[in-house]
């Protein structure tokens, strides 16, 4: 991963540190790859926003070919809405209480607007927020394929439907998150697995009740290999756009589809075989574990072993690397997605870093 | 903490969740009570504002009594420096690299700003930037006291303000932040222990070379019962103002002193004995371990076991406290600071939840 020094080197006079830095050529490439494999498959793509929060990203997966976009709450979509994306899926089981009723009808005037549920009470909670207007929103029934998070047995969807059908709403499918298809390179293909058996059942569910689904919705960037169109119509990846270290030792990227990364700087050097980055849990989150690390510098073997809010300490690996105060390095993050919440803006360049774009992080903040 | 319950029920229908509420008059009463045994103990309170980052909160601590405010970076300070606090501590080994000299120049045009420095390096940076006005920057040498953070060895301190002196800069004091402290509850005293004997080296090593420090800062909510004024100027507590669970453990704040938390719904509830709530790391980071759980629910001793992003993981103990979809709860963070960065605004009430007002979160996102 030299190849993010360098492009950080060359950048590195017009950047203060912290700052998220996106390879613009290397996410193209990401979101062009993951579209050619969804079309070999005969599989829409509809990708998770969490992970960029960005209406420039969002524009570039869908010029690529993906269908619409996936919000993980309603302030999202509003965003996403607000810049002019038409077809929006909000996977998650959507409370309608406070302002959110209203937020959600008015979202389903301008969009064509799918959301999450997963029981009989949120049904009609959303079908009382939509009165008139049930006929606007269609829903996507959550059944749980063993990430024992939401979701509903897959047995349950044809009654779920019933009931939203019942109460004037449209229901258009299913959808599911192999969420345990991240514990281990091993975990991602039975996660596949699972969760193809789970919409199976899902969808026998509600030809049961004579509704052929619209979209049947699977996940996610470590598992999407494994997903077929035997039955799923569409894939929902969000990290895949940026990637990171989890994905890479899943084996669900390489190293050089790393397009995020980190700036930070060495602030302090008084402790022997450690410096001090400028970079801590206020940029990266806590991902990771004292064992794993919280992310690590491209191009060694050095990784963070604890941080603070403005601290990262980093221990160096016996050897030559032994950066001095001052000097900037490229941190990859375990997790991305966590990130970008933190900041207000990306430092958009290319592998060159010759470039140098900022993007609004839109939906940052937006988490209601 | 069912006042927590109590205060949040009366509110409930004006919050979208997840939401962070405030209840003011917990919070006016641990502001209150810091500057009353800072005064007590002829301390100045300088309190660190990475907690709140809000002017509203930072105004009150002023008007308390609070001698100025201490930032984490660059960023930090510009906000409340534009919303006129005019004695600001960046207590962070400054690297005054891209914009940040300029930055740091302009502060200093219009504040009595204070930045720390803990290597020859820095001091030579700060310098150039600041070119004629050199005077007009205070710098504060930072000195390790068992962290192994950032920070010279005490013994350095008379050497680097001696540097800082001849490149014109004005050097202040020393400062140290106790972070072994927060390891559990009998290191808060020990930690502190360390910090009075490092602090008080570190002012003879200052002496030896004819200065008589004006400020000799010390931190933290964990360990600041234990501070004294035997060498002691100033304290920068940040946390003590909403207080957590950690500082709870940690024997630092009682249930009654928590003054924020934050609402979530529960959203599903498939799982046997379990819930999920809308209420994951893009809300609470990861704040926490497996064995600790993630936050808990106030007036129950349920904890989340497992966040996702936007999915907090509830087991529901055994007993009655079983919350249905709908159901929303006040969630107390493990730990508070990182909660403020993830949203625009605070809701801001008292313990009887019956006003709402709303306060920005004003230096959110600006993390260098």
């Amino acid at each position: 991963m030299n190849r993010l020094q360098r492009a950080l080197d060359a950048l590195v006079e017009r950047v203060d540190t912290p700052a998220p830095i996106i390879l613009a050529d290397v996410m193209q490439d990401n979101i062009d790859r993951m579209q050619a494999f969804a079309t070999r498959n005969g599989l829409d793509v509809r990708p998770h926003v969490k992970t960029h929060k960005c209406v420039e990203i969002g524009r570039r997966q869908v010029k690529a070919g993906a269908v619409g976009i996936t919000a993980g709450n309603v302030g999202e979509a509003e965003v996403f809405a607000g810049a002019g994306f038409d077809d929006i899926f909000i996977a998650y089981p959507i409370w309608a209480a406070g302002t959110k009723g209203p937020r959600i009808r008015r979202l389903a005037e301008t969009t064509r607007l799918r959301v999450g549920v997963d029981n009989f009470a949120a049904i009609d909670a959303l079908a009382d927020a939509m009165g008139d207007d049930a006929d606007r929103l269609q829903v996507v029934v959550e059944v749980d394929c063993g990430a024992r998070r939401s979701g509903a047995p897959a047995e349950a969807a044809g009654d779920l439907a019933t009931a939203a059908r019942k109460r004037g709403l449209v229901p258009a499918g299913v959808f599911t998150y192999p969420g345990h298809g991240s514990s281990g390179p091993e975990a991602r293909k039975s996660a596949a697995q699972d969760q193809e058996a789970t919409l199976i059942t899902a969808v026998r569910s509600l030809s049961a009740i004579g509704i052929t689904p619209e979209v049947v919705s699977a996940g996610s960037t470590p598992t999407v290999e494994f997903a077929t169109n035997s039955v799923i119509t569409e894939i929902r990846p969000g990290e895949y756009v940026f990637n990171d270290l989890n994905n890479m030792r899943l084996g669900a990227c390489t190293e050089d589809q790393i397009a995020l990364f980190v700036a930070g700087t060495v602030v302090s050097d008084w402790v022997p075989d450690q410096v001090i980055l400028d970079v801590g849990t206020k940029v990266l989150g806590r991902e990771g574990s004292p064992e794993r690390g919280y992310g690590g510098v491209a191009g060694t073997t050095a990784v963070l072993s604890k941080l603070n809010e403005y601290h990262g300490f980093l221990p160096l690996p016996s050897g030559d690397f032994s950066p001095s105060v001052g000097t900037v390095l490229p941190v990859v993050p375990n997790h991305v997605c966590p990130i970008v919440v933190n900041f207000e803006e990306y430092i958009v360049t290319d592998s060159t870093g010759t470039s140098l774009e900022r993007w609004p992080v839109d939906a940052r903040g937006f988490l209601n």
